[in-house]
């Protein structure tokens, strides 16, 4: 059992619920697509897909009340990231320099 | 350090490229949005969200020809699931008994 290929997979929500579903969505709270793409972007320049870094959309990954959310495996650290300056800080600390950023790290629970 | 609030978070690969796309993807290769459909469907029917499982579907898991793709995280085990019979049996044995489905299992590399 092993993590590999990947050093750090990263997955943002990029679901949408329709205006006023009592959920909401990440992307009705700044998040999706547009972080996503930022997050994409900022990997490719940083080159960090050639260490082991990848990045994906996804839907819903649960716990929607602590989004926008990206969850990074295989160590199972939950960001709420909101901006793309939040991402930025991201990429760079963490994947770039496995520091993750504790001001934006959630503890989502079912509760 | 924890991949709490989940056992299994499984993301399967629902990318769609145009035909002909060098890199084809799962979709092209029989998985992609139904698969994650049935997926959903077996974790809802056997009531193993309240169980710590969560399923995704994702946009491109990288490592293509290995596809249609699904990873279990924290684990980092990676399945070539084609139908839904695979579906139902990495459901029925590695997320509700804890015993991964050997004859699935890929190793994806960038070589």
């Amino acid at each position: 059992m092993s993590h590999f290929p990947n050093k750090y997979h990263a997955f943002i929500c990029t679901q949408r619920r329709p205006d006023g579903h009592p959920r909401g969505c990440c992307t009705s709270k700044g998040g999706g697509q547009p972080l996503f793409n930022r997050l994409a972007e900022k990997v490719t320049e940083m080159n960090l897909w050639e260490k082991g870094v990848s990045v994906a959309s996804s839907s819903c990954l649960g716990f929607c009340k602590f989004g926008p959310l990206m969850v990074v495996y295989p160590e199972g650290i939950w960001y709420k990231a909101e901006t793309v300056e939040d991402i930025d800080e991201i990429v760079s600390s963490h994947f770039a320099n496995d520091t993750p950023v504790e001001r934006l790290i959630v503890t989502p629970s079912k509760a």
